[in-house]
């Protein structure tokens, strides 16, 4: 059976959801905070709600997609607000980017009123919401996540189940963005070592998208860090702490400033310090789950 | 014409090498500071030398290949060095991680005997090395890089050259390894904060394989670096400081430590402050290209 969806919040991402699920032929009911962008919905036949609650009424899923914690809570919870409006086993699809104790409390509000909650926050542009080609990480249980299936279709290239509660794919979202940045900033140095160095940033950038060097190095070390395997190592520790030295050194004399690998050097040093230098220097992520309290001493 | 090759160093990537240019033909001599390394190659009928000088004086190429700086200037610059045995004319290719400043020694001490330098530091491990799959960054004049093709296509799946002077690739490769540093502290502290918040790190970590995440940054972001292109702003920067501060709560929360990520709020959050909040987040670059007084201003 087709699912009727009704859009809460027709922003920079919402907007061309909500059109791509009705050209698919899935969208009931729009609400947004400024009346003025549902016009063009309502030109297609749309219902435009008044408020979240009355969007909510008209649907089997409610998408929201807002932009943080307190509009998030304040249209879910709110008197007028999507719970509100929500019948009892239908389902909140929430795709803002909010924290994972929000999603906890949505969760614990809407199974009080037997409604769903499920989470895909969105990975990718305006452009690729637009087109459906958007990356989906989805979380919830089985009852909520399954009647989804036509409407993550009509959004996403391709979609992928992370946990069976909504606070998953808030925490995979989370860290989906946090590496983005953390990768970005460490290609922003590298290019200023480049450039500082008299090599062409050029230059640089073509070795690493040639050798599709990031991939290589999401699986080879992701992979070790994953399973915590650090033996034999290819590149112990200690001979990890010379290279970024040496880098730093580069840096020094040219007058490059890269924080993210002063950081780096510091974290290696202390591998050596913790007695594993003779572990691959992906044994970094031991200090990290030492220092958060995770099992180590296994090793 | 075959060129006749001395490899200088066999320890674990060199002596992999020597055998794959063995095997290829081009091997004429080696030479090891622990004579005991040299022996599987004297049973080939490869001339085991004495110095480093004598292995250089049978070669048209001398690859030296040595733990680091002290060792790389000390088995070239020394009265037994290859610089010293090597004919005017014939090529030290050099395939250590150096500074780029014994790099530049080196090119000068090489030239004023009218010998060359190229440097080609290796990008793998001792099993690509023994399949002649490594990845090779090559830098130096054409008169010291075309003569080099049959070795390097013995090493290597793929050589790029990466500028004229031999100190480009070893920046290059000094930036190489400091990115899988800093990559893989940050997926370390990505699955620090999955694991600490309730979710796989196997779900996180397939999401980014899945999505070919690391791919899709290098490729988007660090263009947009490079061409220092920030508008239109898919993700402002002003947006960015929200997600990673509720990556830094939810840390806290859960007791997760993210020292890369407390890093990369600060620099966003100095982002803002410099006025390019509306940029793309990737205006990260901007901070360390003015910190490292690169020109900022044309923005």
């Amino acid at each position: 059976m087709t699912p009727r969806v009704a859009v809460i919040g027709l922003g920079a991402m919402g907007a061309p959801i909500a059109h791509r699920l009705r050209e698919a032929g899935l969208l009931a009911a729009v609400w947004n905070r400024d009346p003025a962008k549902s016009a063009a919905f309502a030109r297609h036949g749309v219902k435009v709600a008044a408020v979240p609650a009355q969007a909510a009424g008209h649907a089997d899923i409610a998408l929201s997609v807002l932009f943080d914690d307190a509009a998030v809570e304040a249209v879910t919870l709110a008197d007028d607000g999507i719970a509100a409006g929500l019948r009892a086993g239908a389902i909140h699809l929430s795709c803002s980017t909010i924290s994972p104790g929000l999603a906890d409390r949505l969760e614990t509000a809407h199974e009080a009123r037997g409604q769903h909650l499920a989470s895909a926050p969105l990975l990718g542009s305006a452009a690729m919401a637009a087109d459906g080609t958007l990356y989906l990480a989805v979380s919830g249980t089985a009852a909520a996540v399954a009647p989804l299936e036509p409407v993550l279709a009509a959004m996403a290239q391709k979609t992928m189940t992370v946990g069976a509660r909504p606070r998953d794919a808030v925490v995979t979202k989370l860290a989906n963005n946090f590496l983005i940045f953390a990768l970005t900033q460490a290609i922003a140095e590298a290019q200023a070592l480049a450039e500082k160095s008299g090599l062409s940033r050029e230059a640089l950038m073509e070795m690493l998208w040639e050798t599709d060097f990031a991939r290589r190095v999401f699986k080879v070390y992701g992979g070790r860090v994953l399973e915590r395997n650090f033996l034999p190592a290819t590149a112990p520790a200690r001979l990890a702490v010379k290279d970024i030295e040496l880098a730093l050194a580069a840096a020094a004399e040219t007058g490059a400033v890269l924080p993210t690998a002063e950081l780096g050097r510091d974290r290696l040093r202390q591998v050596v310090r913790s007695g594993w230098g003779e572990l691959e220097f992906a044994a970094l992520s031991l200090l990290v789950d030492r220092e958060s309290g995770l099992a180590v001493d296994d090793l």
